[in-house]
Formats: structure tokens, sequence, C-alpha cells
């Protein structure tokens, strides 16, 4: 239970005739109300949903910062299947204990949780983002999660080759979801060859359809042996492990997968290896991007705009990463860290509100 | 970790630069927001500090719901040692916790917190009570807290003996400080005669000089042993255990301590001796009448009138003893739950507001 106290504040909540049992994890606030999405899962215990939102509001405070964005870390869990335990008076019970933190907490969806459960949590509290599109809502948030990725390969291409473009390159895509497949859209307007691999036959088909030049490969595995330029990981965690790291041809890895790094160590591995890796929670950035600026009544060229940022941000984070000689993913913590300090410090300079 | 979702919202703050370490819980809004106060203690642990606020923060629920204030059941803990970890940073930072429940949860004191810290929490926050006199404090609230207690008193000699004053009566009070000493002033105007027993000689010294007829024991074995009409206990909690109730000669049992049972079942030890119960929560609650009064801005008088009601709810309560044939405790503790109930469900009668 100790872990919890290196957390701003952790807000268990509860309602008996609803079934509600969640938590709210607020990482700090140094940049403003935490900001991050609920989760509806169902957890073999408390402690693991515990860890979790641990886990996925501190990951949600280093997010935000490096995205730019004036926002906190926070997270929730629901404990639960969002298949048999998900009503309108669990959500809505959920949205005052939302609303009861009085904004320092802005909720958004998650895994188990879409857009229209928003729309209801939100009868309860001011406080919702994630909305469907006709209560105001950003939409399909993997537009910019795929064009940030695309950013965050830019830079990576310009550190090593002095030239911000894909054009030429070869990139591997591992996962052609949501995500995935709007990045190919991307890469092969400009000008790159792709290879793909996903477990899903069916996603893969969509892809080849829309351009049937994409090669695949039959799993990841194959994917990382391949002459690639860039290997993108858009599938689920953990693709950077000590097998596929001691195999990888590619040069940049940039992908929308959240917790690319299988273990902690990894990213030392990949730059031993010579591999530049672009920081996961960095480039896939643009998902949070594009919610967020629900707050502000969402604007989608402001948001793609903030979203655009992503090619700077990982540039200047390579850069740190070869000043202080550290690996990027350090060297990203590092700014993260910094700007929650100098910024969120800028508070105590009084201004009467 | 399980019991934490017995609560309405359990919330886990700190600040490291501070060292603050707290817990809020919220047992049940149902009649308003959570009151209650801060406990600043040396925990041995993070599991044992949660066990007393959650147990704690119930009670209130059941106090507060009893003294029929409009007001839930809340309680918070700071992990630390007061002597040495309390400071205006740390307990800022809390009264900036406090706040952020936006009035969910009122404070106040508790022990190892003063109305001067209440004060410095207050610079934070607006839902603090405890404070100074000079700040709208109550002030000492063991003047309402023995006032009720006396209320208590009265009812149980009405209830056994037909008659609402302690005239004529041998009253035992175990602990003559803060409360206890203010407790036999009233007794003795009333007319009792009174028998005391306190660790502390100092404490009986003043007792003695105020009110010489006031005799004097050694031991709580010897109080419980001697003839006397009513027993109260007003030193620590735990005193009604298998030994002193089986010794017991008193027909009533009505004092200031929390806590008084020493483990579940007493209650049901005490009927079968024929020996009347005030349950503690209920005629000890005058001090968080007075306390809560300043919500609304302290007023004596109306504070004062609030305690004299605990007369007609320690009745009622033996009333519904005596119907539906449990012990009082249990009584009060049903009592509490359907006003929770009864009155907390009028919220759905919808006012716009």
């Amino acid at each position: 239970m100790t872990e919890v106290f290196g957390h701003e504040q952790v807000v268990f909540c509860a309602d008996r005739q609803s079934g509600l049992r969640a938590i709210i994890a607020i990482h700090n606030t140094a940049l403003g109300p935490g900001l991050g999405g609920t989760r509806f899962y169902p957890y073999e215990s408390e402690q693991a949903a515990l860890a979790d939102v641990l886990n996925l509001s501190r990951g949600m405070a280093y997010k935000n910062a490096l995205a730019g964005l004036d926002l906190g870390g926070g997270k929730a869990v629901i404990i639960g299947d969002p298949a048999t335990d998900k009503s309108e008076a669990l959500l809505r019970a959920y949205g005052r204990f939302v609303e009861s933190l009085n904004g320092r907490y802005f909720t958004a969806c998650d895994v188990g949780t879409y857009s229209e459960d928003m729309d209801i949590v939100a009868r309860e509290s001011r406080f919702v983002t994630g909305r469907t599109i006709a209560n105001g809502g950003a939409g399909d948030s993997s537009i910019l999660t795929s064009f940030g990725v695309f950013q965050g390969m830019r830079a990576s291409a310009q550190h090593i080759h002095g030239r911000s473009t894909l054009h030429g390159l070869r990139v591997g895509v591992e996962g052609v979801g949501k995500v995935g497949h709007r990045l190919v859209d991307l890469l092969i307007e400009d000008g790159a060859s792709v290879v793909v691999c996903d477990v899903s036959e069916r996603a893969v088909d969509q892809v080849r359809q829309r351009h049937p030049q994409v090669e695949v490969v039959a799993s990841l595995a194959e994917l990382v042996a391949e002459e690639i330029d860039v290997f993108a990981p858009c599938a689920l965690g953990g693709s950077l492990d000590d097998t596929t790291v001691a195999t990888l041809r590619a040069r940049i890895v940039c992908g929308a997968a959240n917790n690319q790094l299988a273990h902690p160590g990894v990213e030392k591995q990949l730059e031993e290896r010579g591999i530049l890796y672009a920081p996961d929670y960095v480039v896939n950035s643009g998902g949070v991007i594009q919610v967020a600026d629900e707050i502000r009544g969402f604007n989608m060229e402001r948001a793609r705009a903030k979203a655009g940022q992503i090619y700077d941000t990982t540039l200047k984070i390579f850069a740190i990463a070869a000043e202080e000689g550290v690996p990027p993913a350090v060297a990203a913590d590092r700014l993260a860290e910094r700007r929650m300090s100098e910024v969120g410090r800028l508070k105590g300079i009084w201004l009467g509100h």
C-alpha cells in the first residue's frame, strides 16, 4: 500500500446500489488538472486495479507534460466487467465522483469505455472529454495519434538521415488496426515502402485493398528480421524485448503502442545496438492532444497544430539524449520532469486567483 | 484493502515536500457533507491509519445522524508525529486537499490537532471547523459534550425512575478531565451525590476544591464496586469489559468516553444484568453539535438547544429498544440508519439545485 502516497491524490469511490467500485488517481497537478481515461476492466483484485491506475496515471503525467498540454497526470479504473456491470446508474455514480473533485481530474475513454459512456458520465460532471461528436467530442482520436507518430518518425529520420521525410525508406508496421492503418496511409503518401504484420487477416486485407504495394509478413519475428529502416510497433505493448532487440535490423524504432519496452534496460540495449528509439509516450500523444482539446471546445486545426509539435519535441529529446549521454527514453523523462518543475512553479507568482 | 469500498469515498493525499501523508474518509453523505476531525498520529503502518480512519468516519456517520445534524460521516488522519512533523506547509498542504473535495468533507480538531492548527488549515480551505474563538470558532467543545451527557443521563433516570433528574442519585464518574469535571458540576448542581476516580491526582484535587462533598476512590475497579446508581465512563474507551459489567452495581451507564463497549456482545451482557446503557455516541455528541454550528456562524444558544435534544433522542432509543426487543446500542444504530435512509432519500425530490 505504500506506493499510494507517491501520488498526489488517490480517490477510492464506491456506490453500493449501482455496484460502482472505482479508483481515480492523480499523479500530480503541477501543470494543471490531471487528465486521463477511465479503464473499465474486470481486475482480479483491488490491488491489481490500484497498481494499474497508479502506473497509468504516472504515465499520463509524463505524456501530458511532453505533449505541451497544461494538464497533469490522471487516470481512473472501474472494477468490473463492462459487458455485464456497466449501467446508467453506475456510470452516473462514477460521474458524481469525477464531479466531486471539482475539476482536478478530467476523464476520457479508455479500455472498456466509449464516447457514449462519456456522454452518460457527463450528465453528472462537467469534467468529461472523449464525448460523442454530437456532444462536442473530438471524434476518433486515432487520427491525431497516427499523425503524431508520423511526426515522431519524421523527426527520427531527420536525426539519423538529415532529412525529415520517410521517402525512400522501408518501414515495418506491427499492427494495422485503428492507428496502424492510418499510419500506413501517411507513410505511403510520404513515399515510404511499407511492410506490415497483424494477427487479424481482415485488418491486413483492408490495408492491402487501399495500398496493394504494401508487403505482408506473417509475424513480428519475421517483421523485425526484415531489411527495414524503421520499426513501428502499433499493436500491444512489450514488443521490444531481448529477442526483438537482438534481431532488429531497423535503425529507428517509432510507433504508437504503449509501453513498448518490455522491461527496464531495453532502452540501453537499443542504444548499444545503435538503434534510435523515439519514446512511445512522446510520439503517441496525438490522441490525448486531440481529446484534451475538447476542454476548450474542440477545434481540429488547433489540435492538429499541437500534435505537429511532436516533431519538435522528439528532436529535442534526441538532442538532450546526445548532450547528456543518456538514452532518449531517459531524456524524455527528464524533459517531462523539467517542464513540470519549471512551469509548475510559476503558480508561485501570485495573480490573485 | 477490500473494506475501503465499504465507504463512499476514501482519499489518499500526499505532498512530498512538506511530508504530508493523509487519508480523508467519507463514509456516506446521505444527510450532507461528511464532518469529523483530523487525527494527527504516528501510526505504525498505513494499513493501521486506514483502518482507523475507516472506523472513525463510520462512527461519525452514526453520531452525526443521531445528533440531528444535516451532516454525513467523515474523518481524516495525518500519518506522523505531531510533535515533530507538524508544520505550516504540511497543514496548508492538507488544507488544499480538504478544499479539493469542494465541501463534501468538513474537518475539525481531533487527537493531535488544535484550533490553532485549524486556523492554518483554513488558510487553504473554506471547509474547516474547530477554529479559534477569534476566528469564529465554537471554543471548548467539552462544554456541550458534558451538557449532552447530562441530558442523556436525565433521560436514563426518566426511563428507570420516572423522573428526569439526578437529584438524590449517586453517580460514579470515571475520569474528571476536560469533560468529566464539567459533568460533575452539572450533577452537583442537579442535587446528585458524586464519587469519582482519575489517574491524575491533580484533576481529582481540582474537582474537590470546587466541590468538597465529592467522594474519591482509587480505581475504576473500586468505582464500579461502589453502591452507585449511575456509572459515567468519561476517560478512555473500553471501560465496559466482562469484568466491569459483572461487578457493576449501577442500573444506568451513561458517559462521555468513546467506544465504551470493550467488545461486541457487551451490550447484551449489560441488558442481561438489567443495566440500562445509554449509547456512547449518542450522549457524547454535544461536542460535534457545538463545533458543527460553526458552519452557520457559531451561536452558543442555538448549539445548546440542539444538544438539549440529546435528552429526547436518548428516550426515543430506549423506547425503540423496548419495542423491538434489542439493546439500546442496537436501537441507536437502527435509528441512525433509518434517518440516513429516510431523510437522505428526500434529495430525490427535485428542486433544481
